[in-house]
């Protein structure tokens, strides 16, 4: 593989005339044309044997549903969908393919068509990524030949659903953890497959974590990667005979301690012997301890220990404690603990009382608050629950206490959002030839909104948004101070007034076809990443509650409103009652 | 992207004899040793500093839970394991950014020694894929040197995890729908990332569906592709008048029909007149009509139509009809018609009725037993219900009725295994220098089974399987006939005594690392979805049903039993009581 670290969102030249800029290719080599439901090519030679694959046709991308009971979700995955488009191509041999797959009826002169097409006369408009975004609202209008942009349906909606339901699950995590804590993604082994971690750990980024453990995430996006070891290292050590070299340089290089682990073992006396620490623990597990300082060995600037292979209290937490202090010795600061099992909450206050006992009896200015990292099954309730240091219930017990953890390492939970896995988002024909389209169905929620569309968000006095609507291309848009009637677009009575303090308008041009248009740039994955923080904070407090959050208003203009029922009336079926 | 077939598992050449087979590298390009949670790295350098990484280590790789409720899970993904080893090689950028992550104090020698590193001197033993398996059981045994096989964990672990998981789901889905059904994997738009996708429809494939729409899975894998038509082509049609060329020359060649849309217009109009028909549908939508009417003429031998775009009864059936008994004038039969929405039960059988109309009113013989596909959010449950013809319960509307459905479309539930959206494999020490190593935690069904191993099925005199159990390497295994002692691992009151029929060694050589053992071949994704067949087919069906099902028993032999406490009592730390 030879994945290159991004710039600038993977632009590499930027022209804003012709010819169009060059831009890397998916970050997964696997995204291809070919990555498509069969029916694309099926329909796109449909379109071809009608004569209709040049109609110039318009396509809406959008969910039904915010997902996790919420009600918001964060938008991801654009840049990807631009790198995907401007590099759209079909080899000979994804020709070949798809001539196997369809008919041996189909004529010859299609797959010539197909070798032909590109994306240079597909106009791509989208909310920018990172935005926080709303059920209805066109997420990507994606207008250009319907053979053409029909085999963009697939691809697109696969490179949205995941990005945007992951990053929504980590803006969720950060909004439960809030600002000060640490959060560590470390979901590759539990993801969907290879790249389902690999997106994880960048969209997780994106929402609002720190780090991730995931090294190719962390060399293909320059994401911050964080981790030390595991229990299979500490039980891999049989006890402190095995380790030959004991010496370590003190931190400032002034002076060599010979026997680190003797150091290390007088320490472990030394607590021992605190008569504030008698009957804690007693003998601690030696295994442990010769791994503990191997690892300080190794990384005397980075000393983080796993302290639950054995017993977290009798034996992890003394254990690291002592080598800590060892390293102490020599100018070094021990990172902290890790907890990975057990009662996470008990375990982390139990700890930080032993860490002040330190503190306070040997006289180590800051032993105290050692760090504290917690990493076992967590999820957005179980942080939520150790937040609000409320009745927690883990692993079969109440506990009343709250906790004292520091970082947070999230994996599955998190990586494959168990608690709702897909995001439903849809790409629906909105517009072809000018001419607008609807798709009806018995549930209203999945009838879609005719129209080449553009949207707005409007804004209230105290800066918040108010609610979002959809017009006509050619409707006049909302203006900051005038009154605007804003209509639910299935529901007669649901319609307000609003007068907006401050109008956005959604929909930008990320690749502007064959016209004029300024191409939006792509961002890169910080500031993405910083763009989620500051839309978060934009939205009223109500929208964004776990419990019960108020639903954010999405609204069509009274003119598109009518359009709809017009076209629904119209197109819906007369039955013939005797 | 170069993506070839896979023929025979990816092996390109067969040798048992040193040097190494050649086999393909990972089908996704992005599987590299990078791929990796950065502790693995960490964990390297300490095993190097300390002198250990050459130390000889066995892991196993084993989940403690089945999913979805259930009692079995079906183990899949190991071939990409074994391609992952078999190329197992860290490139100079790859090391670059190694030394990068970790501290500034690492020595150089370190790196020189991870470029030298690949996996020849690493054995793997496995159970074969497409095996049914249990908790606790070793899915594959890693043994070699500590700091190589350290950093095979997470991405073995994330390629077993998801790649098992989709696989039971896929049986589980096949258990439901029965075997005569036809089931089609169409999840690629929701799958969560790319290869999630990708992954998705050849672990489907091999758990029992017969199809995907997905067509890199198809190019790569050779799994049958299969697709029709969307809403939005149907909707991209604004009436008949847009079709220029309506001709179609008969199935057999002999003639041709110089206007099929009239043809197809004479139909539905006799259609109507049908007094049995009288007050089922009035007007159908124009635009649909013509969207059947050109999708038939594009592939007239693949007519199969999707009905619920405007109205199912009123529109898509009778316009279907219509342009089917214009095919079948031409002499070509339709496929049949697809729904997406609404009450699929229901609907399935007024379609089921209107098409037995058609054959008896109209004299054409099969007519009525046309295909009928539905598609809507389906899972194991939905299935489930409508296959008991018990009451149902879609869209808040209760029925009573069967349903007349030939064929499912599975997606979004199937391929992000929405019910439970990951599966827990781990990959633990369990011995190292010959020292058999126990993992402690205060949950009991954490704590690892040590010593490297092996398993054993043991099948009663039905040719069911009747349990599992493990023993120590060097014990004598189990014989036919032979009264053998079998223990729960962490139980002291649960053991059994059984006499087995058959005894089948579960865990087999896949890479021999230096030793003579025979390597194992792996299998073709046909193979390995026979098995897979075959599998569940040996199991009793008591632990294979939905509701309460029994649990397979998994043991250890006595001696092992006895080992584990002894080693546990070893390991664990003893406190002092004051």
């Amino acid at each position: 593989m030879d994945v290159k670290p991004e710039v600038n969102g993977g632009v590499k030249e930027e022209k804003h005339n012709r010819p169009p800029p060059v831009i890397d290719g998916p970050t997964n080599p696997m995204v291809t044309p070919l990555l498509n439901d069969l029916y694309q090519f099926t329909m796109a030679y449909a379109y071809w044997k009608a004569g209709k694959h040049k109609e110039r046709a318009v396509f809406d991308l959008y969910f039904r549903k915010n997902p996790f009971g919420g009600e918001y979700t964060v938008f991801a995955g654009l840049e990807e969908c631009i790198r995907f488009i401007a590099n759209f191509k079909l080899s000979k041999e994804e020709i070949a393919f798809v001539r196997e797959s369809l008919s041996p009826t189909c004529e010859d002169a299609f797959f010539d068509y197909l070798e032909g097409i590109d994306c240079s006369d597909v106009e791509v408009y989208a909310i920018a990524e990172g935005s926080v975004v709303f059920p209805k609202i066109p997420l990507m209008r994606v207008e250009g030949p319907v053979a053409v942009v029909q085999l963009l349906e697939t691809p697109y909606v696969n490179l949205i659903n995941y990005a945007s339901l992951v990053t929504t699950n980590a803006a969720r995590h950060r909004f439960v953890a809030g600002k000060s804590k640490l959060l560590l993604e470390f979901g590759l082994r539990r993801a969907q497959g290879p790249d389902g971690g690999i997106g994880a750990s960048r969209y997780c980024y994106m929402g609002g974590f720190d780090a991730t453990s995931n090294c190719a995430a962390g060399k293909i996006f320059g994401i911050p990667l964080r981790g030390t070891h595991s229990h299979a290292f500490v039980s891999s050590f049989m006890g402190t005979d095995e380790i030959i070299d004991k010496s370590l340089k003190s931190h400032d290089g002034s002076q060599v301690c010979e026997d680190f682990v003797g150091a290390s073992q007088t320490w472990l006396s030394k607590i021992k012997r605190l008569s504030i620490l008698k009957g804690v623990f007693g003998e601690t597990n030696q295994s442990e301890l010769a791994a503990f300082i191997s690892y300080a060995l190794a990384f005397p600037d980075n000393f983080l220990a796993l302290v639950d292979t054995y017993d977290v209290m009798k034996s992890g937490v003394p254990n690291f404690c002592a080598v800590a202090l060892a390293l102490n010795d020599l100018g070094y600061k021990a990172r902290g603990i890790r907890l990975d099992s057990g009662d996470l909450a008990y375990l982390s206050c139990e700890t930080r009382k032993f860490f002040q006992t330190i503190e306070t009896e040997f006289v180590i200015p800051g032993f105290g608050k050692t760090g504290i990292t917690a990493s076992n099954d967590l999820n957005e309730e179980t942080l939520d629950a150790l937040n609000k240091q409320a009745k927690l219930f883990i692993y079969f017990e109440f506990l009343t206490s709250g906790h004292e953890v520091d970082a947070f390492g999230i994996g599955t939970y998190l990586v494959t959002c168990y608690a709702q896995a897909a995001l439903g988002c849809v790409f629906k024909l909105v517009e072809i030839n000018n001419q607008p389209r609807i798709k009806l169905s018995e549930d209203v929620s999945k009838v879609s909104i005719p129209c080449k569309k553009r949207s707005f968000r409007l804004y209230g006095k105290e800066g918040y948004a108010l609610l979002d609507i959809m017009s006509g291309e050619n409707e006049p848009p909302p203006k900051v101070g005038e009154r605007i009637l804003c209509r639910h677009p299935f529901n007669e009575s649901k319609r307000a007034y609003v007068v907006p303090q401050r109008v956005e308008e959604l929909l930008k041009c990320y690749w502007p076809g064959t016209t004029d248009k300024k191409r939006e740039e792509l961002p890169t994955l910080e500031q993405n990443r910083e763009r989620v923080g500051k839309q978060l904070e934009q939205m009223r407090p109500d929208h964004m509650r776990r419990l019960n959050p108020t639903p954010y208003k999405v609204s069509v203009t009274a003119k598109l409103y009518d359009f709809i029922h017009f076209l629904w009336l119209n197109e819906a079926p007369v039955g013939e009652l005797q």
